[in-house]
């Protein structure tokens, strides 16, 4: 990355909650500036500022207000090097499938994606060798493509998880059984989402398909590539070491960052201690690539001592949301060890996610920018 | 039980949140009427209307409202067959074991006796034969014991837990893994309690001592008594079977209503399926002795078909909070199965047990009356 | 009224907010027997289970569950001598104009007719006697009606606030100024209503049309009615004694019970004191009449003398929600005296307004039952 | 203010709330440096990071996680040239009246001080002319003093309210009459202060003696400072304008921020329109010297346009909580405009108007650095 260039990117569902976030972040952003925004063909037209249903804490960056919001068709951000999804489901399928074939890096905070075979499901610091799949998703594409391609990131709930698990992973081997409980915020729900009425002194212990994604996307990422008999090269799904894992996801009265219960079984017998757990956790350091991308936090995990710690309302904006937050690493009775994890569902837990995403594909050129 | 006939009860720690709760329940009870209230010395000598901060959302029972408070020693209750106990942990362990010594038979919520060998840990419908260790607690006491006796219900966590387990132990055997995770509400601390700044917009996954009381109660209440070498009986602690217990509690911002998220391993292979705990969880029914209880539910389980059920602000109060509401169950991919159940902390889960108890122990002649 | 007849009712908006409350207070009325239930076409020909997304802390009734949900055409009504409309805005408006049409009685919460100068704006206990508007109203519609009209209840928060102020012009004549803060609980806004991020953690300070309402409705409500040059009757606005209104409405994270705000300026000169204004809301009691309405609280308005009540989680479900609380009676720096009034946004200030009126309206003769 | 030069500072009742938010402004601020920390004796002696149940959403500045505190005695503070107390009133008095005697500039947060008739109450922006009034403090106290004063900044409910009051004040003469609703957030309880059981899904419309202050310091802050017959300055209390005050404070379930909807009444007809209004509060500018307070908002008033802000979690944290915003401007029909006002209670409602009192204190020359 020569110093001082700019990438021009794009936004895609630019007037939602991650849209939003991603704006906020952006318009801060060394490397990357925003040259179009996109949006459902209501917003199309208009002014960003009017628009957007501004729900930020800090009020829309000066440099998008005036911005015009068109609709998501290619041909508005063909001066884009990267384009960021904030997309809706309904809506991703299509239009993020139209930008790759006009040759536009999609970074992708959409479901529709994550089980495709040949796109990469990334996790900063957790999987960015998976990008490894590009060339064969490009190549692989009617007609083959020169520089479209899709990466997403996880579901906010698997990201917090599968960040620590990857540091133990890392340290002490394969993990085989995980049970997750998870608390998670409001704002995972997007907006308007969770009606007042259903959340306020109350618990849902429920949001429809969190835990399939859960328990599938975890395989996926922690997993490893292999070359399948057709020389293709396959997700694996950590099918060398099978990971049973088991999720119980509950939305929360709490606005941002998502708290999870974690325990985990390892392959290692005997399994590591709780303070072996807390020392491989804090040290845990990305790729040596990762520590050019800009947007990643100083510190990966913070690992808290006190023991009621992490809390979301504390610790969930520490380093802009970018790291997760362990604590109350312990002994499990039923498996081996078990500890509390929080993540910011709205940073790293989504947009955050995506950027760093885009940062280490600049860094290992898989974009020419 | 004669037709009309009415016991006369003490309640201590009269002014605090349990107590304000055992009032609200007395006062309207079919068989026990209050005579006499305890509180600290600070509100002795007042009427209740005086000492209480009433916080319930009914007004105190006109009945109750210019009984005079006293100083929780034995001789202001002499008139009571029975004293509920709705002491701070700090106070009731002197406070009980004087009441008890004054022949007194006090049904308490406070954990002080909950560990003793020879006092009962009883939650309503699970293990109502424990009181069969009370001939043996009265012999023990220096000097021994006609009447007094002390029983103790269980940590509003661990009740709603063990209602489910002990219908799913009494339909499929032994349960030998229990992986619980729980959110708890703030009036499970009492009041001042949970600070507003500690809890609002936040989850603390810390709950002092909490996770040990889980670990432990569940032990002693689904375990049996054994005959010991010495003649004595003892609590075996589900030693025949050894059940091995993890929790992880976290406080929520939910006013009432414990949320729990359950995983279990039978002994049995194969398991049962979920439809098969369905069926075994909703046609639990308690001891027969327990169908003449008046604060007993008339379901003690309901189970619910909604993937979204149960959530603590809907359901926490149906049956004025005597029974535990379960659903979601399916299966684990760790363990066996999973399910969430919902329990009134301060109904089932602290004053309508001991209530319950006192019930029993009427109905099963432990209380001449 | 004859001891046991029954009077069979339809609730249209059945599967909403405000019909789920309507089905739930009348399913243990004793003069009214739901007959007909009525909701969108998506609903009509389901059960009544699967229609409504049930959101109130108590089952469904028994004897509605199984029910089958109609639309809103008068001829599934057929049966009833009363309906009760929980309609939104948007549907109410054509749908009780064809109910009145069609010569059935309709007691709406909906605001659509609230303005028009032919149908009674009542408060129970406040303006029972606007009543008598209703012969007119039913001679004007063309053509001529023999039993069909139509009667509204107020605006929850206009509701809360008319009961204190009746009660005091009643004891000391006209007040020639009002200006009212509220905060409004959620419910007022329905289901989904407002969205959890809007909320948690916040106030809003604007609800749509809010202020208006109260400003306009309170007049009508507390005003008379004149007899106009042209024979008819009209609805004097307060216009003999002007009342200026000054609304400012607020949302705040409080699931049901609206607070308010209200300082007055009486035009009797010396005001009466605060303890004189506090002994006329508590000996405040209603028509003659009322006093058989079945669903009327004991108490209309209970006055707090505790500093710091009434407060809407501890007094909003006091006589069922039937009754208002006052409290903080006290001197007015700038008008003349300041007090905070509550009222249950979802009974008295709704559905229980409805009822209740539609027993005024029985006990009167309006209804030929 | 010379370039680069700092001035050592240190902050009493350190581990409090108040204590930790001057801690977190003052380790970045550009002239003040930590010199010195006091709490009460059972702090003292250990690390500030041992001491301090840290509560702030950033961590403790690590230049200060390992100072020593401090009892509150002069003696350690010697080096300061300022001090900056965020006592509890109880133990302020006596502890700010010792630092004063010791020749220590003290900006209190604390009531105790504010009705001093010597002392001034200041309002960054609205009264900084009251500062010279300290002259006559020092030279009425025994003995003499010569750098030695204690200068005082409101109560946070009052803070929000003046600053536009002020605006209006200086562009159309004397306001006449006040009457103003708060909600207010919890934080202004400080910890633990308000009991989440006292106020999660409730208002509590009383905040003991909360109304009196805002009486009171209005007319102080507001008012001038006149040359009575003595040869002293006092302060006039707004007594050649009166203006009568009638505050209503309510406590919401809002972590930060204090949201107010005020009613006001000009002296002056026909009074400003709305339009007016709101062009006066955006113009509004601090005075001269004030425009070089590091601390100091770029825009001390931000005008909303959009109907429904300011609210308090989307507005609290802009330009850190040191300016104030109003919207909802509008005619008033009881008296004459009425708006809504947002302050940052923790922010220019408590530690930041301490720290721009002292730099403007700096800036005039009051404080020799």
């Amino acid at each position: 990355m020569q110093e001082g260039r700019q990438i021009k990117v794009g936004v895609l569902g630019a007037t939602g909650t991650v849209g939003q976030r991603f704006i906020t972040l952006l318009a801060v952003h060394p490397w990357f500036v925003i040259d179009a925004l996109g949006a459902s063909s209501r917003s199309a037209g208009k002014s960003y500022s009017k628009a957007a249903n501004w729900k930020q804490t800090t009020p829309i960056p000066a440099s998008i207000r005036d911005l015009m919001v068109h609709e998501c068709k290619p041909e508005y951000f063909l001066n884009c090097a990267v384009v960021f999804s904030g997309l809706d489901a309904d809506a991703a399928g299509d239009i993020e499938a139209a930008f790759r074939a006009a040759e536009l890096a999609v970074f992708s905070n959409a479901k529709n994606f994550r089980r495709d075979p040949h796109v990469p499901l990334i996790v900063p610091f957790v999987n960015a060798s998976h990008l490894s799949i590009i060339p064969q998703q490009q190549s692989l594409h009617s007609p083959p493509l020169k520089k479209g391609f899709i990466v997403t990131n996880a579901n906010c709930s698997t990201t917090g998880c599968v960040i620590p698990l990857a540091a133990l992973e890392k340290a002490f081997g394969p993990i085989e059984s995980l049970l997750v409980t998870t608390m998670q915020a409001i704002s995972g729900a997007g907006y308007p989402g969770v009606a007042s009425l259903d959340i306020m002194d109350n618990v849902v212990p429920y949001i429809g398909s969190e835990e399939e994604k859960m328990e599938w996307e975890t395989l996926k990422i922690l997993g490893g590539i292999a070359d399948s008999d057709d020389g293709l090269k396959t997700f694996d799904m950590h099918s060398r070491h099978p990971l049973r894992v088991s999720a119980s996801c509950n939305r929360v009265p709490v606005i941002d960052g998502h708290t999870e219960c974690v325990s985990i079984r390892f392959a290692r017998r005997p399994p590591p201690s709780p303070q072996q757990v807390r020392e491989a956790l804090a040290v845990f350091s990305p790729d040596a690539q990762a520590l050019g991308c800009p947007s990643a936090p100083r510190r990966t995990i913070v690992v808290h001592e006190e023991p009621d710690r992490p809390q979301p309302r504390l610790d969930r904006y520490y380093q802009d949301g970018a790291g997760v937050s362990v604590g109350r690493v312990r002994q499990c009775q039923v498996l081996d060890i078990k500890f509390v994890v929080l993540a910011n569902n709205v940073s790293i837990g989504a947009a955050t996610s995506s950027i760093i995403n885009a940062e280490l594909a600049v860094l290992k050129g898989v974009i020419s920018g």
